[in-house]
């Protein structure tokens, strides 16, 4: 894949590392160790191999830019309304994701930055415009947006306006994290109001 | 304080640093500048001054130990059911705790232990010994049990029994936290039984 | 501070919440706790109050935004080349600004969106262009340097980009942290070439 | 293999869950995707088999322990001294790891506990009576040990000590990390002492 970006276009400066397969719960059912293997090795097995062929190349360029897409799965695991939608092995994989993050900021600097976009729901992934959405119920659904502080899902405009802001403005930013969730991991408990108190 | 020990005893060997006064919402009602003032002037100033005045007499006694005692306020904040019992300032300081408990790792070693034991709810701390608690109604306190994956307070022995661990067992332990809560934290969220799938 | 703008403007729509004063080990020498409450008071409990007072008027705007800022301190505390810079108690409070974040993300949802940017190396932060620096030798300069994996400090420019993106892009962010750093945090301990191997 | 205990032994009350086959990279070289596979299979995917298979009868046992075992890998990755000792996808999975412990903490509350001991370097794991330990130079050895706070790498007396004090004393205790690595984690940069400032 790499050999045939470099063979069209002589040079690779920006890989956008997002391969993975995960399966839901509400699709695939209780786990066997082939959907789990077959999590592991998009995950985390591809992105490394991919990362490693692209890396001299990147290096060349001079200015390369890496993004590693993750999920929000790596905080809340199988938990809460998404319990339906992300499965253990898978919310272990994305997890291990920043720790290849940080290794690659640091093989890949000061020539590559390497940051990684960790994901909530979105109409592309885990949401809308996915098999596993259509075969939740309206309250499943209503759940999982009130959990988002923000009470909606992303957009494909939403995730391409950071990989933009990582890849033209973001220079001084290597081996971060940007989560872009709506504030799901946060919108499972509220902060009630402060009450008046007795003194 | 230090000063009288050392006047007394000679020596010292350990020092549990559990300083702090937290408001609780429910009693102290709305913020102000004083009880925030005050919240870190005891569980972070007051920490520090003690650990300064007792570092050279634990580098003198060769095998010394240090344990921070810190809050799980210091990971949920004011959200949930301990809405009505973690303030905002006193939940920020006890994240910072973790902060000293890493420095003074460095500082102590080799011949200083220093570690951090955070607890969750405690009959005496937080819980049900504490002057707030009583002003919860069944229903809350309720909610604050069953947020707790082990159902229950933890106990005088708890601590103990894990201190004692720290100072006699844990050798080879510096800079880490233990976290000693039941599992609160987690259990807001329970994993649901995973689905029979459609695959 | 927010009535002047209140009453000049008649909304408020963006809080930079800016506010502190760190003192250098460099520049302040030993601490004493009048310099502790004051980076304390500076750092948490005025951007604490500073929020309050600009919520409301945050909520009516409809699409308000908070941005908190913090530094690298909160992660790597006074260690290494910044022991020179960052102190404990200013590191204490930068990592207990977090729990702020988070707490605000969730009050402010859905019309107010809270985010932090965590600072590296700065010119006018931590950096060039600040009293502390010019205390440092070019050694003492080199390392701080050497440490971030960019290999060099962080500009203006750099940090009116990350503040923009917040604000007209990240539309989908709250309760996030965008590490700006240059990889400073990384930077101590290179991933080395791995070796032949015997097998 | 769980099968077995139980035909033996009629019931199952403590699971010690340490399968792994981390590939060091001064042993086994550059990564290839078998070697990788490997360390997956065994780090997450056996644990978890094992853990499903053990669950029920922990269940039914009424007070049953579960203890995870990871590496400090999951923190430092491939970075510094033990470069040549954790390698990616080792370290990747290691952090993973405490997504399953949280998980299983959730699983299985409130009859059973299930905390993770993350190891630094011990004698018998990543140091001197392992098969790689001995391929390292002298200077190589001190440079791991210089890094851990406490001068030296675990003893077994060290490990079977934080397990009992799991198994017997911890009751309050799921879905922790205990880390026991003296101090490794924090031991690459010194807290160098405060100069004496220009005010």
């Amino acid at each position: 894949m790499i050999k045939k970006v470099i063979d069209r276009f002589g040079r690779l400066d920006i890989l956008i590392n997002n391969i993975e397969r995960g399966g839901w719960p509400i699709v695939h059912g209780p786990y066997d160790q082939k959907q789990w293997d077959l999590e592991m090795e998009t995950t985390l097995r591809a992105k490394r191999w991919v990362f490693e062929a692209a890396l001299p190349h990147l290096k060349t360029a001079g200015d390369g830019v890496v993004i590693n897409f993750s999920s929000i799965a790596a905080i809340v695991g199988r938990s809460g309304p998404v319990s339906l939608i992300f499965n253990d092995g898978y919310a272990a994989a994305q997890r291990g994701i920043s720790l290849l993050t940080e290794t690659w900021a640091r093989i890949g600097a000061p020539e590559v930055r390497v940051n990684e976009i960790m994901l909530g729901l979105f109409q592309t992934r885990h949401a809308e415009e996915t098999r596993g959405w259509s075969l939740l119920t309206a309250t499943q659904k209503k759940a999982l947006k009130a959990h988002t502080l923000l009470s909606r899902t992303g957009t494909i405009e939403d995730v391409v306006k950071a990989v933009l802001y990582i890849i033209k403005d973001a220079e001084f930013m290597t081996g971060s994290v940007l989560r872009l969730d709506g504030g799901y991991i946060l919108g499972g408990e509220k902060a009630d109001k402060i009450p008046e108190g007795i003194l």
